[in-house]
This record gives structure tokens, C-alpha cells and sequence, in this order.
């Protein structure tokens, strides 16, 4: 059986929280191969003249430890 | 006055987690009548090669007890 | 050095709940000046026959108090 | 030895918190026998122009499933 | 829609936690108007030499922002 | 400057949840003296046939440890 | 893509928290096909005169709803 | 009606947790008579180089006061 | 008996926690009298180039609402 | 292996919540030997006119209990 | 004085929430030396046609990191 | 937009929380580059016979992963 490995991350984007959650898994499978699942963990951002300038979305995401 | 009951589903979709809500929503009201309100209570989806493969929403739904 | 206050509100939408953070966030706009950043709270809605029909979601919101 | 199913529930008053949760259990035993014990959730209500003009309790009860 | 704000109280009382959250309400109402829900976050209190001397009950109440 | 020591207890009652707090004060103060604030921290119960038969609260009661 | 409804459930056992927790499981499938996963909420239990005479876990299962 | 008073250990084992669990009951049921329940708060253990060398189990036991 | 109104306020510092939380405090003091108490809810900060760059405290105080 | 107990103190300071915390640990040292760690629960203090006029500091201390 | 890192973790096993516990641990300890502490976060799992077919359990361990 | 990563740490001192706090933001700076915020997420400790020995701060530290 396997061990999965979490790590912790926080997306953000210009957009909406969809693409920030969207942006924090995209950016995590660059360098991270077999993501599994992901777990949000809380939203927050920043607010500019005109409204949320920065959707910010912490996320974990879990990849598979190969067990030899 | 009413009673109401509470019961927690797991909605998914493969577009987003709005969705995932409304589906959740969706799938309740096709046997209960009179769903009153919602709570969303963990957002968790699954990652496949090309992000996320499936968003999850735990949410709880009311719906009112028939009190004579 | 600043100090911040926050202030908790919980915008509405018959949209979803992106809708329902930015409307809460607008909303406080037009009195609060400097608003800097938002915590999301919690989120909840009222179902109607069709569905969701009030996406309700909590957010902190703080804003600069001036030191003078 | 037993398992026990809980069950969430709102229950709602004019009068006190108190009467609130005592509702909620005297609505489950209308359908459900066998109801061992509660346990208190969440305390909200609605305000009205006189007060609180309805309390609600969120309750979890517990029920004997039959084990053959 | 609305936006609506929350304000955080402790009210209090010398007979019961029931009259301490109705005496937050009342207070709030003096200057507040349009209360729509309330909710019950922490119960505390000092005990004096014949039990308890104040009851202490922190709770939220929600009152519409209006919105042009 | 005093230290207080906190003590969890559950009080029980037959006739609500106020009577069942008091009751945990009533008993620390047979054998502590100098009991200075409560903190409830959960409420349960038991169900009989006829409703609630066992109302439990578990509080904390804190009271002053001397300094010489 | 499918919905999941959670039920929850206190598996108890003379044995182990392990076997509690197995009870649950095996006696939510006496009725309900296609469990999916379960979630561990808490861990109780009953004390005797040979130390613990009854282990209670609380977990939550969940299964598919058949959406058309 | 009976009040009940909480204290709160942390039993340690070099086997498993359950084991740990059973220590820390065995060991309060030393000193003090008329434990009626446990509740599991916590597990933490040390890790040596042969994996975990301590299981660490935070229970809280509950025992009655006599009330006369 | 009193009603108290909680406000929830960031304070930072350059120096340390302990400062940042009574900048908070300092800093209601210049437009709330009779601020009664204070709830320290949350420690974040932003790190520069030599440690952390400014200490912040998420802190709540509360005050006496006058009733007549 | 051990089995140790763990006691809820609330230490107090005119000082910091740094001297608060230990306090709490110093006073426990008068009575109780072998205190081996603890934990801080929660920061709360009472404000005068000059600012913080106590800072109290929750805390739980941990100490062996001998098992022969 | 030293500072250590926590990474989380979900080991899995086939026979229990112990085995699957001491997994996460035993993998962890391929890749990292100087484990020191594990604590338990979460335990969930899969059910398959004859009850529970993967216990998974979420944990933190920690390691040391050098300072020189 | 940039993504975050965060990696959670304890800290340790003989002197303070605000040392041991430090000491983990300074440790982690040794091989991360652009650190931007941290987050205190639990304050513990060892226990000597002179009182505290060792400070622990479990905090969060959040920098920049670099997104092509």
C-alpha cells in the first residue's frame, strides 16, 4: 500500500477562487508528479480601489511517496 | 414551529466547486421536498494529469419536519 | 506602524458565492475607505424550488485605522 | 454490543433555548424509538422587533440500530 | 440582495444564560435596527459566594446594510 | 498577581440545562472556595421515553491558587 | 458524476477502538450498498471496574445516491 | 442527580495506541474509584530509530462526585 | 447589568508580539473608553530580508455599551 | 512507561503574557514536582486606562504520576 | 538550541489504523533521518465489499533541522 | 500571480516565545529565499527545574514558488 505526502500551498489570481485553487494544483504539478487529491484549506485575499484584487486560496495537495 | 433535519452529502462535478454545490443540491431536492437551507462544510476534490479531475463539496441540507 | 480593523458582513447573490464574497466586498466599499484584505468565513444559502436561491457567504473585511 | 445512528436536527421555539432543543427531541420520537442521547450543536435564532421571535437548536440525537 | 453586518456582543445577566443572550438583543435594538438573526458563540460567567453571580453570553447579531 | 486553577466538571439535571451548570457550581463550591468565573464548554443529555431525562453541561470553574 | 450522502454512526466494541470502528462499518452495510469511505470523528468510551468495558467510535460513512 | 469531574492524562505505551489508551485508564483507576467514562483528545508519539518508540494517548476520564 | 461590544482589531510591530498586541490596544483607546477586556485571536507577520519584518496580532477588545 | 497528568492553569502578569505563561509554570512548581512540558491554550487579559492591566495566560502543565 | 520541520503524511494499510500509522512513520524514515515526534491528524479510509479495505491515516513527523 | 508554499516549523529557545518564533523564521531562512509571511500556529514547551527550559513555537513560513 502507499504513503502520500501533503504539501501545503496557497494560489492566487486575479479572477476568482476557482482559478486560484485551479492555479496552486497547475503550478504544484510542475515539478510534482501523481498529485491524488487536494484539500482546501482557507480562502482570504486582497482588496484593491476596485473590488478582491487577489484571490487567495490555501490548498493541500497530496502526491504518492514511491514505497519500494 | 418546525422542526428541521439536516442531512450531509458530497456533491461533485468536473467543472467546479459552484457546481459541486448545486449538484449536491440538486441530487436532494430529486426525493426531499422543501429543502429550506445549506451549509457548505469542506471543499476536497481529485487531481488528475490535467488539474483537477473532480471537485467535491460536503454540504449539509435542511429540510422541514411535518410537525401535526 | 498600522492598525487594522476588521468588520464581519455576509454578502448575498442569486448567482453564486464568488458573487456573494464580491458583493460583500463592494458593499462595504461605499462607506470604508482603504479596505486592505478578506478573510472568507463561511458559507451558507437559502434553497428555493429550483435550486439555490440566496448564496450567502461570511467574509471579514479589514481596513486601515489612522495613527496619527 | 450496539451500534447507534445520529441524527441532525433544528429545532425551533417561541419561547426559550431550552424549549427549542426539547422540541427537536420530542419531533425525532415521533418517528424514531429508542433515543438514547443528544448532543447540542449550535445555538442561532431570528430577531424580530420585540426580541428573539424564534430559537433554534442544532442538535445531533442517537439511536439503536438492531444488530441481528 | 442585502449585505448584512455583524456585530459581536456579551450580555449579560444575574438569573440565567437565556436572559443574557435576550439582554444582548434588547441592547442592540436600542440603537440597531432591522435585527434579523442572532447567533449564540461562547457562554461564560462569574460565580460569587451563592453560585453563579453573572452570566455571561457572547453572540452575534446581523442587521441589513442597505444598498442603493 | 494570582495563578487560578481550572477544574472540568459535568453537571447533570432533570429539568434543564441552566439547572444542570448550576448544579456543577453548587458541587465545586461544597469543597473549593474562591470559584471566580465558569466557562461552559459542551452540552449533552440523556433521552428517556418522555424526552429528556438527563441534561449534562460539562463547565470549567476556575479559582484562585494563594501566592504566598 | 455522482452524489454521496454521510451518515453517522457510534460503532461500539468490547475489544479495541479498531473493532468499534469495523462494528460501524459492518452494520451500516446490513443495509446500504455501495459504501464508499468513512471519516473517524471521535473516540469515547465507557469505564468499568476491569478498565474500559466499552469502545465508541464515531465515524461518519458515506455512500452513492444513483442520480439518472 | 450526580456531578462528575474530568482529569485529564496522557498514557504512553511502547505498543500501539490502544495500549497507551489502556494505560492511562488502568493507571487513574489507581487512585480514584467510580470512573464512568474516557474521551480520546489527542495521539502523539516519539519515533526512534526503529519507528515509533512511545505511543502517547491525551484521554480525559470522568469520575462522580459524591453529592450528599 | 452591563452589555459589552467586542471590536476586532490587527496591531502590529516591528519590535515583538507583545507590542503589536498592546498597539491594538493603545490604539482603540484613542476613540473607545472604558475598554474592558481583550481576546488574543490570531499571530501572523510578514518576514523581510533580516527576520520577520512586522509582528501582527489579530486581537479582540471589548467595552461597556451604556443602557439606561 | 509513564502516565502523566496535565493541569489547567491561568497564570497572570502586570508584565507580558511572556512572564504570564510563566507564572503560571512557577506557581505550579510549589506544589507539584517532576513538571516535564506544557501548552498554551489562549491569551486574554484585562484593560485599564493605561492599557493592558493584566495579561492572563492560560496554560496546561504536564507531570508524572508514579505507577509502581 | 534546535528548530524542526513537520511534514504530513497519509500512510495506508490494509489490517488497521495502528499499521497504517506505523506506514506513514516506516516510509517517512527512508528518506529522513533524526525523526523525533508523529502527531496523528486525521484517520479516514476506503470501504470495499467486505468492510474496511484501506485504513488511511493522516500524521505530521517531525525532524530536526541542522544549525550550525 | 504567484503561487505559495509553506512549510511548517518549530522553533525552539531557552529565553522566550518571541525568540523561539524568531529562531524558527531565521533557521528557515538559511536555505529559503524570499520568505513573506509567517503564521504561529501553537506555543508549547519543556519544563526544568527552574521553570521553562525550552520554548517551542510551531509556526508556519510561506515563500514564493517561481511560476515561468
Amino acid at each position: 500500500m502507499s504513503t502520500y505526502k501533503l504539501i501545503e500551498l496557497v494560489g492566487t489570481s486575479k479572477v476568482s477562487y476557482e482559478d486560484a485553487i485551479n492555479n496552486a494544483v497547475k503550478d504544484a504539478q510542475k515539478t510534482l508528479h501523481d498529485l491524488k487529491w487536494l484539500e482546501v484549506v482557507e480562502l482570504r485575499g486582497h482588496i484593491g480601489e476596485e473590488g478582491i484584487s487577489e484571490y487567495q486560496a490555501k490548498v493541500k495537495v497530496a502526491f504518492k511517496i514511491v514505497r519500494e
